[in-house]
């Protein structure tokens, strides 16, 4: 599925009449406009950015886009998951409004995860559907967020519960951008990566295990694992857009993972996504091996990877108190993935073997919680 | 495609898996459990109504809801067109998630076009997407608004500019609820039952000529415009979903009816949607007549036609100032029909013989409208 052209990979999402290519390379932004005009018919674009990203690359690529003939339109907002709301996502549908951008013409989200999953969500509800350029920026946006079309906010209910299913015509994931991302952000990014190798894939996670320090620093091995994670989540996607059976594993360590994103209140300086996925694909494997379905092994190895790369891996790695265990149950309970009553959750039979368990019984997580509650 | 089943008729909407049935008949209020459970495997719902339907048909819908075992949950709204704002979106979709309606639970629109398209959005946006049934009760909704899928609520630069398609999983068309309506009502949603006369079927219009009184009165002759409404919205709907074509002939006498909207400031006590669209279909077959595609005639017997059944036909007829002919442009120009700085609008060779015109000049727009303003 992978095709390099020049230094560059593309990865095709199979969609039928939705389907699109994920571009990976070096030096996507300064040929933004060109990809986009090979692809689509449009006049005009609205930029959605937060005002870190903004400050670096907003400015190469409206010049990109109009030395390309493409108007240009810019909405800032501020960084951060708190920035997923209805009033943001208010103010990004009437930016877009404002700007005439018509059914023909383009939304761009210049960004992480949270200004995709908002600037998509406006995309796909502005005259129930405009066109869609993902310019992911952070290591999880390219290799996750920005790919399979979900889109969404929070509500005070719970992590991305609003949103709506439109996928992008095009993905550009420049990989020199991610050279002025935070650590903590690569980090929590690289939780996503192992995440693949996690639900069905044990030779990526070895190879992971082994090129962990160069993925981190160097170049080569960062696109390639970029390339491979888009791979995996193209091939879920393509089998199962709305995520009526398999597309499910992809929330492996995610319904832990918003619990405590919920329960640190989205305050980054405490949690970050990546982080929350990160300590919950080990409660999951741990779990699993508490259900006797897995090598507590196992889990022992995943926590060991994740910490090295620099991940907690611990309810007790998050600074501040958490709410009590029943709050988390609660939090869990309001989570997307429940089905009369009984909790659907990932859980695996060993590394690369996660699977959907649509019964668990709430009151073994409840248990299993308050075992491993640090408070 | 019309079936009869007892004295009901079924109108199906052919949209794969997607596909489902219109019900009409006289007693749908008292088997809505049956109906639903016959089709959906859920547990709870979140009705949403506005007060004016909510005070006659809420008891009798949660009654029937619960005899057949089914949790209910109400959220009711002011009504009127402004209640499609994003206020009441938000604040339906908080109503849905307090209810912990799941993706296999649905949402009810219990109302007009007005709470079917706010709901039916809601329905569309809550976990990226849930369950939605139609339960209309104005003219309007039972013809037009509750089939078909298109959702949404308007925003300060005009009319339903915001919204997603999302098919409903049932529609339960109970004629005995129309005795209720308003004379004015009843009267606007018969605009849109000639709107399809005059798209493309002749025949139907000359029925509507001779039968008109007897529809406005009686129940038979009533039943069957509404079949015959519902026939002729599905058949388009079907074979275009998704509004890339042919659907597009929906908005004949849109345009000019959402500018019109737009400039009474969406005051029901002056213009409602149907009466809006009155105006704009003969409009629209006037600026037709105008540009030389089609006789003068037409346009005259289309606006007697509205005339007698008591419908507005010249902006003339609006209460009160309206803005001048280039701030009405304007709102033309917001309004979604709008491809590359032209004009779509749908105009007319004839009764019956509606097309999409994608290349209307704006210059002649303007010196249409400023030749039939009133002011
Ligand atoms: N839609 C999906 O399928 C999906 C999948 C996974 C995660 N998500 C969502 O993604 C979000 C998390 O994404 P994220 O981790 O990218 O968060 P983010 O968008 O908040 O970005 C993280 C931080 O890095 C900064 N940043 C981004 N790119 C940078 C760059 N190149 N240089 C310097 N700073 C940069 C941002 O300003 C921000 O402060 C969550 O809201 C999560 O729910 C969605
Ligand atoms: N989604 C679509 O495809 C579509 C198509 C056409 C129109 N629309 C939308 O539909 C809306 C207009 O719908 P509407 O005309 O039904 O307006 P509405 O929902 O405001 O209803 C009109 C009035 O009648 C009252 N009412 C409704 N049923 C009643 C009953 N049985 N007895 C007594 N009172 C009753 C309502 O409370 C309201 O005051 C507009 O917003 C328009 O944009 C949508
Ligand atoms: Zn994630
Ligand atoms: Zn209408």
């Amino acid at each position: 599925m992978t095709k390099m052209q020049d230094d560059r990979k593309i990865v095709r999402v199979d969609l039928d009449t939705r389907s699109y290519d994920i571009l990976i390379g070096n030096d996507l932004l300064g040929h933004a406009g060109g990809e986009i005009l090979a692809r689509l018919n449009c006049k005009k674009v609205a930029i959605v950015t937060d005002r870190n990203v903004g400050a670096l690359y907003l400015d190469a690529l409206v010049e990109s886009l109009q030395t390309d003939g493409i108007e240009t339109y810019t909405i800032t907002l501020d960084p951060g998951e708190k920035t997923k709301s209805f009033d943001n996502l208010i103010a990004v549908v009437d930016g877009v409004l404002e700007a005439r951008v018509e059914r023909s013409d383009a939304v761009i989200a210049l960004g992480g995860g949270v200004i995709g999953d908002l600037a998509g969500f406006a995309a796909g509800i502005v005259r129930r559907g405009v066109h869609f350029i993902q310019i992911p920026t952070s290591l999880l946006a390219q290799v996750d967020s920005s790919v399979g079309g979900k889109t969404g906010i929070n509500a005070p209910h719970g992590k991305n519960l609003v949103g709506v299913f439109h996928q992008p015509d095009l993905v550009l994931a420049d990989t020199s951008v991610l050279d002025t991302l935070s650590d903590r952000e690569f980090a929590a990014g690289y939780a996503e990566v192992v995440k693949y190798g996690l639900i069905d894939q044990p030779d990526f996670f070895h190879w992971l295990e082994k090129n962990r320090t160069e993925i981190f620093s160097g170049r080569t091995a960062r696109a390639e694992a970029i390339a491979k994670s888009c791979e995996a989540k193209a091939a879920v996607v393509a089998a199962d857009e709305r995520e009526t059976g398999r597309r499910a594993l992809l929330n492996l360590g995610h319904t832990f993972g918003h619990a405590l994103e919920k329960a640190t209140e989205y305050d980054s300086a405490r949690l970050v996504h990546g982080e929350g996925v990160a300590i919950g694909m080990v409660l999951a494997h741990e779990f699993s091996a508490r259900m006797n379905l897995a090598s507590p092994d196992d889990a022992k190895r995943v926590a060991h990877h994740l910490k090295e790369a620099g991940l907690p891996t611990t309810m007790g790695d998050i600074d501040g108190t958490l709410p009590p265990p029943n709050i988390l149950m609660d939090a869990i309970g309001q989570d997307k993935k429940v089905k009369g009553g009984k909790l659907t959750f990932i859980l695996t039979r060993g590394i690369g073997e996660a699977f959907i368990a649509d019964d668990v019984p709430p009151s073994e997580v409840l248990a299993f919680l308050t075992e491993k509650h640090p408070q």
